[in-house]
Parts: C-alpha cells; structure tokens; sequence
C-alpha cells in the first residue's frame, strides 16, 4: 500500500477538465433558471479554469458563464498574460478593460439582462458597479444558488483531500512526541506548521493551539500562554496539499486529566461518533449537526457547543454543504465535510474533535485516521 | 540620526486613536450624506478598530458606524472572545449571531433605513444578504463615497511606512551584490523574500523578478526562467512592516546592456522623475499620471505603458488615491502613493521604476531612496 503523503505530485487538472467542469456548471444554472454565472479570483475561479491572478485586488478579473454561448474572462489589460498562460485559457475568450476606464462598464458588456449567480467572495465595490450599470439584472450569491458546484468531488479531487488529510494525521503524530510543558502556544503552532509543510503542505491555513482556558474560545489561534501541566490542550490546523485542504482537531491533555476533563472528552468523543454514524447518502445534512449536538444535550452540555458541527472542504476550507440547523440539502457520495463537535467552557477548557469525512454510498469514510482517545502530553 | 529599518517595534495604536478615528469616519459619512459606514475584515476594519478576526470566511463580521449614535460590531458568537479582546473593544458595542440562525437579518437589525458606505471587498454574499433584508436601503463602496477615509497618514503612520521603504531599500542593496545569472527568479524571489523578512517585515506580499521577456508581463510574479547573460530583470518586491506597506521596483541589467535598453531605462528613470515633480498639494492626483505618461509618450513608447502610474499603500499595498486619468482628487499632505512608470516590450523586455511618495507640504518626498539608474549586476 503506498503511502499517500510520501505519494508523487499528482498529475494537474488539465483543459479538458475544466471544459467539462464549465459545461457541467452551465447546465446546473440553466437548470436553476439563472441566466449564468460570475465569477471571481478564489476556488470558484480554480476550479473552473485553473486560473489564479497573482493577487485579488480592486482590479476586477471576472469569468462570465453564460447557459449558453461560450464562457469568457475579463481581466486587467496588465494582467493579460498571466491570463492566456493559465491552464484552462484554451476553453475561455478573453476580454480586457484598461486602467482609466470603467471596468464595470466593460464588464457589464458582456451581460446578456437577466439573473446571475455571483462568487460569495467577489467584492461588495463590484457587485455594486454591475448594479449601477444594469439596474435590471439580479444577482445571487453561489452558495444560494449553486450550493452544490464544487460540492461533489471526483476521484482525483479525493485522492488529494485524502493525502491532506494523511499529511495532518502525521503531523498530529509528531507533535504528540514534543514536550508541551513551559512552552508558548505560539511554540506548540510554529512547530505544527513546520510539520504540516514537512508533510507536503505548500500552504499552512491555521494552527490554533488553545490551552486551558484559551481552549473555550473556539477561534483563539495561539498566543503567549505558557502551557502547563495539568491543561486541557486543543490543537487544530489545517491548511493545503496539492490545492487542497486539510483541517483536523485533537484534544490533548498535559499529563492526568481530572475526572471531569475525562467526562467532558469523552461525550464530544461520543458527539463525534453520533455524527458519523448520521452520514448516509439521501439524508439531509442538518442531521449530522443534530445526531452530534444530542448527545452533548443529553449529557447537559448543550449550551456550551456554540457552533455549527462542520462545514464541506475542497479548494477553501469552508465552503457548502455546511452541516447546520436548517440546511436540508441530501448528502451524496463525493462530499467532503468536517464532523467537529466541542464544548466550551468559559475561563476553564475546552474540547473539540474533528475529522473530514467523505459520503459513501453505503455511509462515510473518514479522512483523518488518529485516535480520538484523549492523549497524554508531556 | 537613527536606522528606520533598526527602530523598535512602534507603540501600538490605542482605544484612544481607534475612538479619534471613529468619530472623524461618521464625520465624513455625515457630510457626504451617508446614514453610515458598514466595515467588514481587512484594512478599513483594522484602522477604525484594530480587529483582525482569524480569518476572513462566510461568516459576516461587521462594524456599523453610524453618523449619530455609537457604533456597533456584529460577529459570529464563536469569535466574540477575540472580538472582546481587541485593540478597540473599548469603542464599540458587540453583537453576535449563532450558526443556524439568519446572520442577515440579525445584521439588518442594526440598520436603521438609509445609505450606507460599504467596505470594497465586503463579499458580495453578505452585501446580496442585506439587500434582501432592507430592499429600501441602498449601498456605495467606500472608494466611491469616502476614498480619502485612510488616504491621509498621520505621523506615526508615516513613521511606519517610511521604515517599510527603508527595511526595502535595504534588501534592494543586498540584492545587487548576489550573482543572478544561471539562477532562477524564483531563486532570486526566495531570497528577496527572505532579506524583507531580515530588514522586518512581518509578511511578504509579493515578489517580481521579471527576467528578459518575462519582464514585459508587470504582472508575471516569477517562475522557472534561468536568468541569462544580457537579460534586463525587474525587480518589484513588497510586504508589511509594523504593519505597513513597503513596495519598490528596480529595474537591472545582468551584465552591460545594449543601446536601445539604456535608452528604454533612461526614458523611464526621465518618467518617474516628471511623476514626482509634479506631486503638489491641491494638484488633481491623474496630473502625476499625466506627467509620467508625457514623458513615455513623446519618447514614442506611450501604447507599451499600459497601467495607470501608481496607487495609494498604507494598511494595504493598494488603496486610493489612484494615480490614474480621471482622478481629479487634489493632493493633501500625508498622502502616501507610487509612482510607477514602465515601457513593456512585448516578447522582448520591460522596465519599470517605482517609489513610494508622500506629498508634503511644498512637494513629495521619497519614502524609497536607492539610486534610479541602470543597476549592473552579475
């Protein structure tokens, strides 16, 4: 068997990828009656046509994909090149506005009236400059629309989330080995991060070291805190492999864990493994979040997990389906998400244990592989 | 007389700076007729506030400055923890949403109806989501309706700026005495990166190296090229220092250039200077542009200059002022821009000089100082 974080840099995707992720993405807003799509630097724009500009910027780059007609690009005249290099130029035309002239007028151009979905991260200050220019077109945010894009993956986009995830996995087993006693937060992270690129990642995204009570705080990254003995330790980070994301939790503790400790571990232990188990192709993904929080509930601790139980990964870290309260989209086979259920005490601890799974068609397979017993650090 | 790139870590800006910039923000939304500003993450947020969530994602944070009344930020409540412990807490109110419910609506709750200026790279998706709440409300970006909100720097703001140019200016010196020729840009780029990182930046943004034909794209960041014998190399390199923008280009040449690059060099060496003489308080910003294009133009390369001649740096490497046609703001005191001219020849070279500026009181002065001419390296 090999080894999926020792394994080769996987081959990329080429045109005729994109071309059919493109047709793929007209045919599914031809069906959601929009008249086509926007979109923006950042994942959507990756996915569809490999291209990324050196940075996203007040300069409007925008793919147009219209339900029928060919797509095309509008991008800076100076940043032309860079465009017609990228991976999927052969499957857009391009277009190009000039520094001094009305980028939004250009833009605007290329629209036929009507409804358009719109990448969630494009700029407020060009949304607003298509309104002015077509006060009669509407538009829709991607995860409102098209929740489900980028939702599925394939064969080979799992292959990578699969070696993220094995790469994380690897990093968690080294920093097990490290001594926590008398060392900063920001030590602990620094050295998950140089793990994490050790493992092959080109990009780390997160590493939030939360010891003792820093841990209540679900999004404290790290900080100047001395860990001590006797700490209750979460240790969550993440970032890109291949272009694609990892993200796991693990909750440690530096030596013996009270009675206490030891309880409220093992129900988000249980949390997790109710989530799991409420994987199954056809179900609505609120029900991950519902099996997770009942058991936190049950156990008298609800109040005390504050958020949603996951979110789908891919390209970004966050991105649908979320796995919440109200979202009733069916699961499917090819869908990666995190399970990371926790419970925050405030000025005390906190505990949280995450996976990305991905649906099966007979239920989940998790991507993350490392005991979720608690373990003792030095 | 002290070493800027030497200085210590400034003191950081207080609740009492935050709530003096507040109070100037509704000000001028008052006077440009605006029921408020709405700030989401990135630059405007940290100057009004000094908030940084962990990171930018789906989830809206926002700060609503009213012009009457206080202001008030509404966050996701897993993050309120790290919102209380900001820099500015102490001027502002805090709201949260929990996962599962509407964010849009809790957010709209804090509106009363009106006009409100939007922060540029607000996403879209939250901006579609206020929409559908308050369809009476209407919305400007803040380019648009208060471009000069963070355009002029105050003293300790330019104290920053100034040591990132000189911590630049320092890794532009080290630069010239490495060997280029049979190494690659991305080689080259690494070590820049890493001289920034010596001379204290706390991020590097980005880092041309443009070698030969590659030199002709002002967006190609850097790649596998082996920089040769005879190539031109722009060099235009940039990151945050003190939380402050540095961003510089030189333009060398590996070994004695011929005729016709001298004479391209000289022409924008001529360009860059006619740019910052014409910098003069109360002169329309599109006059700097006008000049350094004149220069270009009348030497015959006017259509390979193909960008507007420089942006305003600050919190961030691109902001207004524009230095572009058709921007008629007038030049203040403690305006900090580039002036960037540059000839692009297809297939063949490019050449491009860039200085950081801030207007003074009778002129500009350079925040960047190293020499304009022709660099010869090996």
């Amino acid at each position: 068997m090999t080894d999926p974080t020792r394994a080769a840099e996987p081959a990329p995707f080429t045109a005729d990828d994109f071309a059919a992720r493109l047709e793929r993405a007209a045919r599914a807003a031809a069906e959601a009656g929009l008249t086509g799509l926007l979109l923006t630097p950042g994942p959507d724009l990756l996915y569809l046509t490999g291209y990324a500009p050196v940075a996203i910027t007040e300069r409007i780059t925008m793919l147009v994909v219209p339900v029928d007609g060919g797509p095309t690009m509008i991008v800076p005249k100076l940043e032309r090149p860079d465009a017609e290099g990228s991976p999927g130029a052969s499957v857009f035309e391009l277009a190009d506005w000039t520094d001094g002239s009305d980028p939004y007028e250009a833009t605007a151009g290329l629209l036929a009236p009507g409804r358009y979905a719109l990448s969630d991260s494009a700029w407020a200050m060009h949304l607003l400059g298509l309104q002015r220019q077509l006060p009669d077109t509407s538009y829709v945010s991607m995860t409102t629309a098209l929740p489900m894009l980028r939702a599925i993956k394939d064969d080979d986009e799992l292959d990578r989330l699969a070696a993220a995830g094995a790469a994380a996995d690897k990093a968690y087993g080294e920093i097990l080995e490290v001594r926590f006693t008398g060392r900063s937060e920001t030590d602990i992270g620094n050295e998950l991060a140089a793990l994490l690129r050790r493992f092959g990642h080109s990009q780390v995204d997160f590493t939030v070291v939360g010891s003792g009570p820093n841990g209540a705080n679900p999004h404290h990254e790290m900080g100047d805190r001395i860990i001590e003995h006797g700490d209750m330790v979460v240790l969550d980070f993440g970032g890109l492999k291949h272009g694609y994301g990892s993200d796991t939790t693990r909750t440690v503790h530096v030596g013996e864990p009270t009675d206490e400790e030891r309880e409220v571990h093992e129900i988000v232990q249980r949390a997790q493994q109710a989530g799991f188990e409420a994987v199954r192709t056809g179900v609505e993904c609120q029900e991950v979040d519902r099996a997770a929080r009942a058991v936190i509930t049950e156990a008298g601790y609800g109040e005390y997990f504050i958020h949603r139980v996951g979110h789908g990964i891919g390209l970004t870290t966050h991105e649908p389906p979320y796995m919440v309260e109200g979202e009733r989209q069916p699961m499917q086979p090819g869908m990666c998400f995190s399970i990371e259920p926790g419970i925050y005490l405030p000025g005390r601890f906190g505990v949280r244990i995450e996976d990305i799974v991905t649906v099966t068609a007979d239920g989940a397979r998790r991507l993350n592989q490392t005991p979720h017993e608690m373990a003792i650090v030095e």
